[in-house]
């Protein structure tokens, strides 16, 4: 049984963050969408307000009165057959206003918190809640990298956070990388525990792995730079063929936020366009260029048994969106764990691809939550459908906030995604 | 000789018309463009300012000193080698803010005050001026197709400007369909005159016309509305093949903004979705559809000759954007023409493609005008490069600014474009 | 009335020179589609003979049975809606094979032979044969030039038709170009006879020429290649928008066929892949192409009034596929008319777009012909379906036979079309 | 070692076979390709004569003198920098004829006999040329399935195989299905003896599998039709997203090859189109097809760990092309095994994204296989470069030569691929 205080209080933590977050924004910002597959921040915005009203709102209210009937199709991500919909026509809505999405923002708030407070013994109240905040934390990463995609492409090279003093200065060479010994067997992985979790990452179960190695800290631009300079782009040895037509077909040779300009490597961040900064975690990588760096080192990446069984051991700790820095980050190792910034900094690619865990039913949530019909809808999206054709990132990022990670979370993306802060952490066999 | 104050009367109502037509919109619709061919608000806003800053100030302002360097790249036209080139990452350029684009408006206009009061001999100066207010006027017309197409991507049918009391009540029914001799022979098109033109309405010239007959009004939306009905869109006999192609490829079945909603024939205007009024001039078609419905009414689109040879006897006078109504009007027939709007309402579609007048040379500008790199620059859009698959339309419509109209002003359009106030006016042979 | 003998005859030789072009050719060689546009070999033969079967046997034979009921589908350009159709799958028609398709001509060819012999005084029954005989004509040459295309894609560099002694020495040198004079004023154009042409070229009309001058010769290799040693495709001046945007997009920097192989100019024809002869007529170009090399030879191209006015003054003559050597030869100007090859050799682009003339009525044939629903079927392709953005050719190819051949004739194609034999007339104002 | 007179004989049945499966063809047939993954009959034939020529005989023979120097790019399937590259203008590739593809194979078959016989000690050859014969037997399989695509096109509907008396009358019932028990644990897979295996299959490692269950016997075309009248293909529930986007995009309906036409289900096979037999085996259905009918079973596809677990204890026996047939036939349970066709008749799609083996190193070959240049670059195809965004396929089928097929023998494809004989094998939990 949640604390209801508690509750409430997390609730609006994370509300106020989502607006925080858009606080340094101009209307125009917030409009205009540079991805098919990211959202504009008004849409995220109105989209995280909207499951509160869908999922809550419109089944405990009562009587129910939409803050604006088109509201609910406008900012919703799936249709009544609940079949994947935003609008394609999304990016052209310059209406709602900002001013009146945060009017929704503030409305549902206000409908939401006396609920939570009249509805005190409501278990399942209390656990759709619990989803939207986690929801919400989803979308505040999402929208920081779909924000910084969408700035990069201007001439000005806007400046979303001016660099704050928690920068640390760029003097301090990136640690040797060692390899770090695990030794396998018959180990388990999934979640485990009565907290929040989603649907992917049940049933705890079983896998046999072989003795292998995790690198002991992430991949840097200096490395990935040589795997560029050495000619790691040109040569297809280093590539899946599919890799290959990639970046071929996409003109790729550097990550996505490199710049060669005037004889210099710049690169652009949430601070604006700065010299590339040779010591950092590399990061806006495609899962085949992750593979190919790994490759060029003699090297794989890990699996997400194998990740899972080093992370379930160390604390959750790390550079995470709470930090506001919003970009990796000099670190060196801290004694206390051998392995550096196996959470937070950037996600980590795995080689595994997004499937379902055995015994998993996507038909059914875990066990030891309630069944109902908004409960399925609500936790749709992470059910089985995105199960073909994606790979699993592990860890979370400096965007992610730091209450999203658990050690069994599984983040997946398509191979081709880059404007997510992904990087590469190398693993090898013994 | 241009008299210099009412040069400067004319350069300051134009600019602030532009400014008034912004007036009633959101930051967020003045940011984002619908179509690769339109663009943002906020673009057309910063691009008439760049006319006047990169044709007017950058040439005759000592020194000169740009508002922010890197606008005059992103709100041009053509890069340095004459190549057409709007960044085709405009779309994702929020900043600069509008309250920016509004700031450089301002600061440009006072500069280009201050020129026109202190260099008030400079002919060459007062030419680039006049032609820059009819390239505002351009784009005033520009903007509010524009806008109209990105207003009717939203759910939300947001309405641009509320109908106003010139509203004429839809019981006038359309006066029948008449038809009007013209003898042809021997005549001459193109402009003839000392005031402004484009290059492309020289030299005045003879063409051999046989006799025809106009249209006493334009087609209606009752009318286009029995070709949809009499299985027009369906009968390929009617339609050149590639506009049958163009029809099923983008499943056009209809006037661009007609929608069937509830049994109901809709429009959406720029006063939001309206009931569809049977007695207005249609309005929003293709070249292919005026051409398959002139076929289907066993007539034919005028030429450009024939048009202009009509026009030329009538005063200029009609429904222009000056009215601030943004839509077709009922009208009755004025008794001291007739033929019926041929200025105003709707452009006239002609079965002319829009080619050179004989003895054109797109190297050189009219006789009557000084040569000048700069005016050869500034008027580089009328030159000869579109001249290949346009077509030309001609009359103006009711978004169109009066003082842009000439009996020989020719409009031109790809053969698809549906986003202008394109309509239909009928011609057959006698 | 045509003499039947003479028609048999005609018949006869079409159909069988027909066969002579596929004769040298493998099974595979005519079972293949290299563009959208063209089509195999092996469809053009059932095609030609579908003609036959659909426009005359199906119509006069009693009883008529097809030769195979799917013939008259898969070899049809037209369904029975008058819709252009020839199925997108057609490609992958491996069946019916050569072998069965030659059988289908030489069934069809006895079955009309029967028909002519019997039928004498059926003026419809000649006529549309006569058409169908025009109809094989322009297939004959469409036949070469969708082979050569189809031949250039293979890195054997396959040879049709070896060089034979036709060839004239490489030695001579190109004529200088000189200007021929023409005074314009109101002349006629359009067919003017008893003979077979087309609607489309038909009423005979007036136009209003200003005076106007024509190149003596056709446009040379020599002065392309010198067109693009002084940057011709990197100067956007000498080109349409369109046509710029359109040579980056396919990356085109030179004509069709010429390659640059260790360190020489070749040329793929017919006869294989040869050493570029700078001599010859300059082919295989886009209209673009043509535009932007006139413009910078400050010249432009011809209306096709301006060809017609010429070219009905000199009598057919030139290189056609008559000769049966498929490609330019050198030539000198023949003292007997004084401008050289405009007919034969390669078709000129005009700047005239394809448009009805005036009084031309789609619905309608010529006055002269007899009004039948079998004819309008039949000379559909030349109603005005095509009549938009497309661009007016004249005067023949050498590929071209003779007989298909006018002053009048009007040939046209799509502005980026380059797998025809065309090229370069220059023309002027006086 | 090898017995060289078993080699021999080998490469004669194979290399015989392959043209065998070209004897019924018209030239034609053998010259066009109809999918961008699929090759023409003629390249297939001329790529596995390839494969010998510059993988035995460039590097065994000497001096070596190339069949025909443009042969050597023309047919690879890889250039000189490992990069995959047929030719996309092959599909132009009207030359060398099939008639010279032929004396290619022959010429070629010489001089490997000559080569086979000459170096009866030389280990690595004997491997390349087995690895060349598994080679063989992959393409007589793919030029099948390429070819039946290509005469599903054709609106003659061709027979490549008449019916042949194998045809068991269609009167049986499919039997009905029942579930075996598996009981998992700690298992092994991964190929393990001492004959020809793909570097995929290895290297043989522990995975640990919950209690399962395999469907007796394969989906049927009976099953699947109630899933499309039960709507399957219209409920998205079933479907991943990225399946159901699919499936509308390509207008997705039914099993590739389906056809409903007056009224009643037809299916085109290599024996022509012939009425859907309920009671076979469904196949030619992409893995979200295959996913989506498990799911409306309340079932899910087998891992492949899964269903080489079960299958390793069974006897390689099954419907394969050796039968001639070409096609799924009616089948009764064998007594002897309780799991019904797990080999042959149709592939069967597993839920495991192809991905390397624990221990598995892409660039180092099978432990007890001699390291070489030209072995790894022989065996390049199985390599790692295709371990991306591709599900693993087991057990081969109706057309898929019995000696390719192990227990562990993994074939793969995206998940979009239908043109292969691929089909559904249930699994679920216990």
């Amino acid at each position: 049984m949640i604390n209801i205080n508690t509750l409430i209080k997390e609730y609006s933590m994370a509300r106020n963050r989502t607006l925080d977050l858009v606080e340094p924004l101009f209307e125009e910002d917030c409009c205009v969408q540079s991805l098919p597959d990211a959202s504009s921040i008004k849409w995220h915005l109105g989209h995280v307000t909207w499951f509160f009203e869908a999922f809550v709102l419109q089944h405990y209210e009562k009587p129910f009165k939409p803050f604006q009937q088109e509201f609910l199709t406008m900012f919703s991500s799936y249709n009544e057959s609940n079949v994947p919909h935003p609008d394609p026509k999304r990016v052209f809505f310059t209406r709602p206003s900002l001013k009146t999405t945060r009017d929704y923002c503030q409305n549902i708030d206000e409908r939401i918190n006396n609920l939570l407070r009249k509805l005190t013994e409501d278990n399942m109240l209390q656990m759709i809640t619990t989803l939207g905040i986690q929801h919400e934390f989803q979308h505040q990463e999402l929208m920081l990298a779909d924000l910084k995609h969408l700035l990069s492409k201007n001439p000005l090279n806007p400046i979303y956070q001016p660099k704050n003093n928690l920068q640390i200065t760029t003097s301090n060479m990136a640690d040797p990388l060692e390899w770090r010994n695990f030794e396998g067997g018959l180990i388990e992985i999934g979640y485990e525990g009565k907290g929040f979790s989603y649907d992917n990452e049940s049933p705890r179960h079983k896998q046999y792995l072989y003795p292998y190695q995790l690198a002991s800290r992430l991949a840097t631009n200096r490395e990935y730079m040589q795997f560029i300079e050495e000619d790691g782009y040109n040569d297809p040895c280093f590539w899946f063929s599919e890799g290959w037509k990639w970046i071929k077909s996409v003109d790729c040779r550097h990550p996505l936020y490199w710049r060669h300009e005037e004889g210099e490597w710049k690169e652009f961040t949430l601070h604006g366009l700065v010299p590339l900064d040779l010591e950092l975690a590399v990061t806006h990588l495609s899962y085949y260029e992750a593979s190919a760096f790994a490759q060029w080192r003699d090297a794989r990446l890990p699996t997400e048994a194998e990740w899972e069984n080093a992370a379930s051991k160390q604390e959750i700790d790390g550079d995470f969106a709470d930090n506001n820095y919003f970009h990796p980050r000099h670190t060196t190792i801290n004694t206390s764990v051998n392995i550096n910034a196996l959470y937070g900094t950037v996600w980590e690619w795995t080689q595994s691809s997004y499937s379902p865990y055995p015994g998993y039913n996507p038909k059914k949530s875990n066990t030891d939550k309630p069944k109902s019909d908004i409960w399925d809808i609500a936790v749709g999206e992470y059910n089985s459908e995105s199960m073909v054709n994606q790979y699993v990132l592990r860890g979370g990022s400096c965007i992610t906030p730091k209450k999203r990670i658990r050690s069994s979370m599984r983040n997946f993306l398509p191979a081709e995604a880059r404007w997510q802060f992904s990087g590469i952490r190398l693993a090898r066999n013994e």
